[in-house]
């Protein structure tokens, strides 16, 4: 897969360049984007473009997973205090991790969007609530562009439908991520929607981290 | 119906405190819900409780929009500049109102949500966007409280679903107001999903008063 657009608040873009522990933190996401192809096997990411929305979605999100939780090992569906106490409402964030160097450390929290618009919204905005409650230092937004998501499951969000709003972020270390097919091909094999075909595996939840 | 619950921002209170344009804005929008009764004819509103998700809620959006365009003049379908001829993406605003007062003008933007949560998350994100680029000097949005949404189409935002998430709109003028039924009663007439029974009448665009 290939990282296609990138569009990061001012506070974002100065953390990454000279923060070394949001520095990684933004790497160990790229790279776990980069890393995921297809078919299996295959050094790149190929994408059958025989038919809109022919693909589906769930297993992209599920590759760029694995490798977090189990090379960087990112913690899954970590909920935000502020929703979890003081607001008991509003589910966990899909991604996240503490970096630490000494006493600094940086929370970082990302959403891998196979939603619709309108739910990136909600994503975006909890997300936002994180970093203005300070339980977040970075927050990070995954999504497919325009050109890959048109052969994806209908209605998954693009990058370009959200890119609008990204400006409602500045303020805060807000990082938006469009990712690509590396290439396109009518006769490579159509990803499995929902989660046919994809292995079962124990995903690796926050709360276990404090077990 | 009645106003059951409000959020204002900070600078929202101030405005409708002090800012006889702004508190006319706020004035309009809350008689324009109240104005709502069932059945029709009736002095309140009082909906059918005989069950969950037994009632429409178009209608009662439909009420409201005719009290705001045809008594107050507001405007229905009033595209930003910004997602207009800068993003090109993005659809308009609900309702929308110049307010004037010799030189000083007030444009405030209205929705008044019937879809989902992530829906009302979108709606919210407009509105944020319009203010941020100062094209509005003061948004709302409209939404049933929890009481009164567990009678209502299945998954309509509440007011407490999207309450978590107001808070991102400090440093905005913005209000959120909940609104509820007068009275529940398992006899009265159910109201209808989607437009039927609904009269047509030709809406009040935007667009037209460019004309």
């Amino acid at each position: 897969m290939k990282v296609d657009k990138v569009y990061m608040t001012d506070i974002a873009k100065q953390l990454i360049t000279s923060d070394k522990l949001c520095k990684q933190a933004y790497e160990e996401v790229i790279t776990s984007i980069r890393s995921s192809v297809w078919p299996k096997g295959s050094n790149i990411f190929t994408i059958n473009n025989s038919e809109k929305n022919v693909n589906g979605v769930v297993p992209l999100k599920e590759n760029c997973y694995i490798m977090l939780e189990e090379t960087y090992n990112w913690f899954r569906e970590k909920p935000l205090d502020v929703l979890k106490y003081e607001k008991k409402k509003g589910g966990p964030i899909d991604v996240y991790k503490e970096f630490r160097d000494g006493d600094t450390v940086r929370r970082v929290g990302l959403e891998f969007e196979t939603g619709n618009i309108s739910s990136a919204h909600r994503s975006m905005q909890k997300l936002l609530l994180g970093l203005n409650r300070k339980e977040l230092d970075m927050a990070i937004i995954l999504m497919p562009v325009f050109e890959l998501a048109y052969y994806l499951t209908d209605r998954v969000t693009n990058y370009e439908e959200l890119e609008p709003y990204f400006e409602n972020a500045e303020g805060k270390a807000f990082v938006f991520i469009g990712f690509n097919a590396d290439a396109f091909d009518s006769s490579v094999e159509i990803i499995p929607k929902g989660k046919d075909g994809m292995s079962k595996r124990s995903i690796k939840k926050w709360i276990q981290k404090k077990d």
